[in-house]
């Protein structure tokens, strides 16, 4: 039976060491994030994850959700209870505004909690997830009536929300969309069309859902400038918050999935379902994006945090496993063998575990503060660039950190042999979790166009330089005899990237097909240098604290795991940008029937 | 419902261009292969296997196999139906030797339709591949009784084979079993035991199963050295044939695993169960080797084969299905999207999975080939090395093979989205069938141990200098100008690998350590090597047949892909050599309570 312990120590380096939320006190909600709080929070919220929603994961899985002959959902036994102890605790209300009954924390400390809650159970913190996702699009473009209506009992989760957007014949092409708005005569609209992958669609958690539907208006121009945002709730509401009639929206069955089966993934039915406009008509599309970019922060945690429970049950076992020899002679010669955690390649595996989830969390925290700062930096100046950086950081965050993800689980898996191809060990249901990452919210393919396709010319290039000038000078201020081992490496890697920007731009401009070609290569270098960037800030505060003699040995592991990314993360930007530059010419030159 | 068509027209270029299976017609068995044989075997496999196979592949995943309360074992709907047209096809007597009522043919042949059993159904195919092992076992070190007994009814495939190694606490460490067998006075053994991981254990398809069990004998050295193989059958059989008295062995639970549902992956409990020795006492692991390295082979077949189903569907699907337009301009203006084969992206993922498939099945082919004249060729040198040659490059066929069929998998199922995640469209039970063969017959980082530590230095490094001479050769014939740009990157890729050999010869001796933290990068480097010869001889067949004006499209294609192995494979031995030369000292430096 797989287990999970947050890891609230590396968490609290990060943040002292790469985020510095002492500096931010001065800004709103930071204020009440004192170390004292945020500690508390973690060590809570850490505790309520291991204790509570990890040990519902591996039968959760087995179990799955069951639809019911009515449409209704039955989500596995325990979650119900897990999800009333979940709203009881507050663990949803983190980062949502005071004003609809949250607590107002930063961004930054309710990432660090979601990456607990990804790890401990995936397919559970989706419910409350995509809640957080709806909360935030009506928060975004809600008038005042809809917000005081809709997010306060939201905020709660007494209801949860929902994104839907897909339809059986588009995904990505949202122009395509067929679902049809038509207005009533109080001015709400009636929904029609079906919507499939409604993550969360239909479940028993909460007393009501409120769906974001993405549909065109009568009249509507058939393309992505035609798509209005609908607030559907599943039961109608009344003016005193109270639940009327169920609405014409139903769940005509759910999807049998690689993974997440605890979290019930819907064909949404909407039959004339009374729809409320949210924002502007045929704004839908940005409106949805605001969702969307949280959301695909959120799903980059998804990737380290699968990588991180991955990991930690694989060190267990290579601690417990004996089988064979360490190469250079008995270790435990009183034993029949030794731990397989002896063996250079069972380290091997658990050290680019390691390399990646510590990494991938100073990114990830680093980005949800800029999160926060482009909201709540002082100075335009500051909050303009906190957003430059995490949009050009945010295609980043999910496609790397995922595709890694799943490497990370997929290596961890391999650490107990035979047994973790078995279910009981839970080891693969990581992997088949960790898989559906790289997919939703905009595949990597997609996060890796919007990366070299929008985020790198946006603002004229202003973000990628701001970002650039970041991570240079960080090396510029880095000692240069005690952090060779990682500025040297992270050099080269950063030259990589930059030679391989500057070849984007030589050639995607005449022949947008280069860009394509590369962008997937392109996204991965960039997320290597990013997780260096971060290495080197971690090795330094690490060599910082080990002068001062504080917890030797927790910086003593940062200082090994910093210099095997050194090793071995960092030269592969090498082999990405010859792939990159070997451009599109010859995939292109296949023609589509001799595939 | 994902389908399969057998690649029987590249396995041809094969067996012409690379194998030059036509140059062997005067070795046994060959002689009867001729080219119109071969062809009717190819393209009447792949129709049975398409057929009759594949369509049972997603249903039986789904439904898996039943164990029932009397120990019995049930196999999906539609497998006994299945099995009994296999054996009357005689698709399981290819290989085998006429004297046992095989059709013995070369094995090269015999891989050839391996493929693409594994492709249509891979926990089918486990049935018969199991059996074919424990063939080879008795075949090997069998006394002419046990080989008249066992072998004919086996080779009929009235009766299946196991191999029984892996006990609850010992997988890769086999001085660990705990099984004992005790001589009873008529000669025979009883064995006593739990074994774990066994494939096809128990089923419903055969009248007898004829389990192989590594045991130790009474006053055995409780090492590797003290383990004995028997013969222990599921019902015992009289001298005439004719099956008596069920054994005391029975199949006590069985695996709920990842993948390969339909295969029934059995603990198997014998109490007392009669065995008989085979072989030698002691020699028992040796003898399993013999069984184990055909397997491996077979097991690296499997990576190609989940590879290329895995291909065929996502490229049926980037031609249907409609997102989206090209980059540089709507390809299908008429329809309201381009299909997504037009995104150099999706034709990157593509394009890595044919680049993988073509150049594998090249070199499984000429792997196989090896195996044949290690046996059958005319000369004692030939011999010598053709044995040199697939000792050293079985557990590169393995490893990488396994490796990338993984990736090809995960790949593929990307180009589908999030259709791609669920069950009906196939995709991720690929994926999850794909899993397992990084993992058994020794996993792949064991691979990467045999290689660098037993197959680099074996007869004083004559298999790997033989291999080298090859590659070397076949660069020196090649033409300078039409195959310049596969011969350069190949010839740089080659100097990585040799510089790694160098570091690993330099290194490893002082510290074994070295030697397994470079391992599987070296193991990879080597795989990346091998497609690459195999590449160069293709891409140069592939210019000679349009000199010629033979079947041009079909020809185009390979030097496409060719080219693209050259851009996007081959440039990655840089960064491998870069990790294996960062040596262990990193990974080694971590204490074991910090990881």
């Amino acid at each position: 039976m797989p287990f999970y312990q947050a890891p609230v120590r590396d968490t609290q380096f990060v943040l002292s060491n790469v985020v510095g939320l002492e500096r931010y006190a001065n800004l709103p909600g930071f204020a009440e994030a004192t170390p004292d709080m945020v500690a508390a929070v973690l060590e809570a919220g850490g505790k309520f994850c291991s204790e509570v929603l990890a040990p519902l994961n591996l039968p959760g899985d087995i179990e799955g959700c069951t639809r019911h002959a009515d449409g209704s959902v039955t989500t596995p036994k325990g979650f119900k209870s897990a999800y009333d102890q979940f709203c009881e605790g507050g663990w949803g209300t983190l980062m949502a505004d005071t004003a609809w009954g949250g607590q107002g924390l930063p961004y930054v400390v309710g990432t660090a909690f979601q990456e607990y809650l990804q790890s401990a159970n995936m397919a559970f913190a989706m419910y409350p997830g995509l809640s957080e996702g709806a909360q935030a699009a009506i928060e975004a473009v809600g008038d005042e009536a809809q917000k005081a209506k809709w997010l306060p009992p939201m905020v709660a989760g007494r209801w949860t929300g929902t994104m839907n957007l897909t339809e059986p014949h588009c995904g990505t092409d949202l122009g395509l969309i067929r679902t049809r708005a038509v207005r009533n005569d109080d001015g709400s609209y009636a929904i029609t069309g079906t919507k499939i992958f409604i993550s969360a669609g239909e479940h028993d958690l909460a007393e009501n859902i409120v769906h974001l539907v993405l549909a065109k208006t009568e009249g509507a121009p058939d393309t992505v400038k035609g798509i209005s945002l609908f607030i559907v709730p599943k039961f109608l509401v009344g003016d005193d918050g109270s639940l009327g009639a169920r609405n014409a929206v139903s769940c005509g069955s759910i999807e049998h999935k690689m993974g997440i089966h605890a979290n019930a993934t819907c064909v949404m039915n909407y039959d004339g379902a009374v729809g409320y406009m949210l924002g502007e008509e045929f704004k839908g599309l940005k409106a949805m994006f605001i969702m969307m970019n949280a959301a695909r922060l959120g799903v980059g945690v998804q990737g380290l945090a699968q990588g991180e429970v991955a990991y930690q049950n694989a060190v267990a076992y290579a601690r417990d496993r004996r089988q064979g020899r360490a190469l250079s002679g008995a270790k435990e010669p009183e034993a029949k063998a030794d731990p397989i955690l002896v063996h250079p390649d069972v380290r091997r595996m658990l050290m680019d575990g390691r390399a990646f989830n510590e990494g991938a969390r100073a990114l990830i925290l680093w980005g949800a503060l800029q999160v926060d700062l482009a909201k709540k930096a002082a100075t335009p100046e500051e909050r303009e660039m906190a957003d430059d950086l995490i949009s050009l950081l945010t295609p980043v965050i999910k496609g790397y950190c995922t595709d890694k993800g799943l490497d990370v689980a997929v290596a961890s898996q391999q650490v107990f042999g035979g047994h973790g191809y078995v279910r009981e060990w839970g080891m693969e249901q990581f992997v088949r979790d960790a898989r559906i990452a790289q997919i939703y919210e905009g595949t990597n393919g997609i996060q890796a166009l919007d990366l070299v396709g929008r985020k790198l010319a946006m603002n004229g290039g202003r973000g990628l330089r701001a970002w650039l000038a970041l991570v240079k000078g960080e090396i510029a201020v880095a000692d240069d005899a005690a952090l060779a081992f990682l500025k040297s490496p992270l050099e080269k890697a950063l030259g990589d990237l930059e030679a391989s920007t500057m070849w984007l731009m030589s050639n995607a401009m005449g022949n947008p097909d280069e860009a394509g070609a590369g962008s997937v290569a392109y996204l991965h270098m960039m997320g290597i240098v990013a997780l260096g960037h971060m290495w080197l800030v971690m090795a330094g505060a690490a060599q910082a604290a080990l002068a001062a003699g504080e917890d030797v040995a927790f910086h003593e592991a940062k200082l090994v795991t910093a210099r095997y990314y050194a090793e071995r993360f960092l030269p592969d930007t090498a082999a990405l940008r010859a792939r990159l530059e070997a451009g599109s010419a010859t995939m292109m030159a296949m023609p589509a029937e001799a595939f």
